[in-house]
């Protein structure tokens, strides 16, 4: 594996952003000639067949394949915190990251399920891990300022996020890998994205703000209020995804975005992860709405607002397990089917070839 | 692999049914006190936690593994076919199961991705298939009577597919698999699959019956017409699941229902694939309730009958990917997320072991 010198990869700059294609009718007619060519009822494999023609689409490869596989595990802290958001100490953030390099973290473990690598990026941890090995350091900031009280970052933090997630991209496409999943760890980022969903969705806080890794009673409500205090605080415009994002979004969440958006130009399908992974793209899709179709829901989280980030996003995900740890774990599940799907149009036979009778008409 | 003699196998009589244990409430505590020391939020994994669990008290085992699983896939023939109730020809049976012996099927390609093994059992198929290369040729007859006219199967030929199916379970057993999952293929299987989800589940004959491979209107009032004549011509004991599966239900369906018992009384978790299976899975376990723990229900079909069948089994379904093929193909995919789940539990670190503070209480 090449190392990751992001300089040498894509850069995010205001009014520049990476330019994304539209997908070709045609090439969903060709995937949709070989489906039916298969020994199996028209339509029988139902999403899988939805997610292959998908697949060719993005890829415009007639039998596209994904053996390279990645999922980016964006790590950064929040400066919200300090208002007693989250059941875990802010140390967890850093703890977690060494449990990731070590290979003991769920992510890993379902990540090595479905023959995925683990890239694991401090984008902006509040700690010193420069020299963990396997670590992408990446570091803009330690950690976001707190929103209840500021901007949680500012142009140059934010601009410098975005880029690095382009680079990611760019990086992943030179390393041939052909599907991208997002991870990420935060302690304190549910608040973060959130805040990001009454916004975007222009919903009450209180209906889209959860327990994230297990409040109380009491705890969600301090939560609910730090939200609406930095909401107060810095007015983020509704109609301007990229201030939304400044002001009461994370580093790992701006990573993501530019991830996205980098995958979607370079036509590499993104599996997006669960409720912190889909703000981003569901900021991702409102800066620019052709990403929409370069993205598969991985799993319907638990946490309350996901489901209108996935209105905004405009995806059914492909899993309901009830799950709501965040790091990928959705995303390497739900890329396992993806992986399938393709194997499907890849390797099964034809009527023809396997002289199987077809319907009658 | 040893050949199977299913002669050497388990056998069933009436009166004397494979027996099936009660889960311990011990194991469980067990599996949720380890679950819980693994470092993520207690309960984040969702419905992997509950599967893991569960893993753990039918195993009865810490760390269960599931390195060896196979997929049966029965195949047999209808007579209701007389009736005009598919879309394809009856011999598409027999030319699926020359598919999958050869590997190009669905049921092959979504196997080899989650690395299960695929065992093809002819126990009614309407032609002669003796000598072909790795098929179990287990014929108990060439196919089912027409259920439109007569009962579908005499009390010999149930008893013989329902003994088939427990000596699979018990060959499994022996060639060390840990986990099951059923499969079928039998040209107007979902016709004799109504008809008993009709009487098991007391519901019209119209609102679990569906299209099938693809049926047309007419050709779905047809089926409709035919199931109710069987059900007249019959009249199945709605109190005795035998009786039913004897005068409507198939071979390939009698054989899952066996398998399912056996491989319950053998500590065996069985995942059910769709429609088809399912009608197998309600009959085992309204004989024998305590099968239901054994249980996993792979995925949602887009079968209108199968919801009421998972209410008697009494499993929410892993997957729901609109999916109708049947052959095993939902099994398959959900195999791949229980043999994940079993990952989780068996390779995670613990709080203890990577250094993670833990949530404050």
């Amino acid at each position: 594996m090449t190392p990751i010198e992001i300089s040498k990869h894509g850069s995010f700059v205001r009014g520049n952003m990476p330019s994304v294609p539209i997908l070709s009718q045609e090439w969903r007619a060709r995937a949709v000639a070989r489906l039916n060519s298969l020994t199996k009822p028209p339509g029988s494999l139902g999403r899988l067949e939805e997610i292959a023609a998908r697949l060719v689409e993005i890829r415009e490869e007639e039998r596209p394949r994904f053996a390279k596989k990645v999922i980016f595990t964006l790590a950064a802290d929040h400066g919200v915190t300090d208002e007693g958001v989250s059941a875990y100490p802010k140390a967890v953030t850093q703890q977690m990251v060494l449990n990731f390099l070590a290979g003991g973290a769920a992510i890993n473990v379902l990540a090595r399920h479905a023959g995925i690598d683990v890239v694991v990026v401090d984008i902006g941890v509040d700690a010193d891990l420069g020299e963990a090995a396997g670590l992408v350091n990446a570091k803009v900031a330690r950690g976001t300022r707190n929103m209840a009280r500021e901007a949680a970052m500012n142009e140059g933090e934010l601009y410098a996020a975005l880029g690095l997630g382009v680079g990611l991209a760019a990086w992943a496409q030179t390393e041939g890998y052909t599907l991208i999943g997002t991870g990420e760890m935060g302690i304190g980022n549910t608040t973060s994205a959130s805040a990001i969903t009454a916004v975007l969705a222009r919903r009450p806080v209180a209906l889209v703000t959860g327990r994230g890794t297990g409040l109380d009673g009491p705890a969600l409500r301090r939560k609910v209020e730090a939200i609406e205090r930095a909401l107060e605080v810095n007015r983020p415009d509704p109609s301007d995804p990229l201030d939304l994002l400044r002001k009461v979004g994370g580093l790992e969440i701006a990573g993501l975005t530019g991830l996205i958006l980098g995958a979607a130009s370079r036509r590499i399908p993104v599996v997006v992860d669960g409720f912190i992974s889909s703000a981003a793209a569901a900021i991702a899709c409102t800066l620019e709405p052709k990403v929409k179709r370069f993205l598969f829901a991985g799993h319907r989280s638990s946490e309350p607002g996901h489901s209108a980030l996935l209105e905004i996003i405009g995806e059914e995900p492909l899993l309901d397990l009830q799950m709501r740890l965040g790091e990928g774990t959705g995303a390497a599940l739900a890329m396992n089917l993806i992986d399938a799907a393709a194997k499907v149009l890849d390797e099964m036979a034809t009527f023809a070839s396997a002289g199987v009778s077809e319907a009658s008409a």
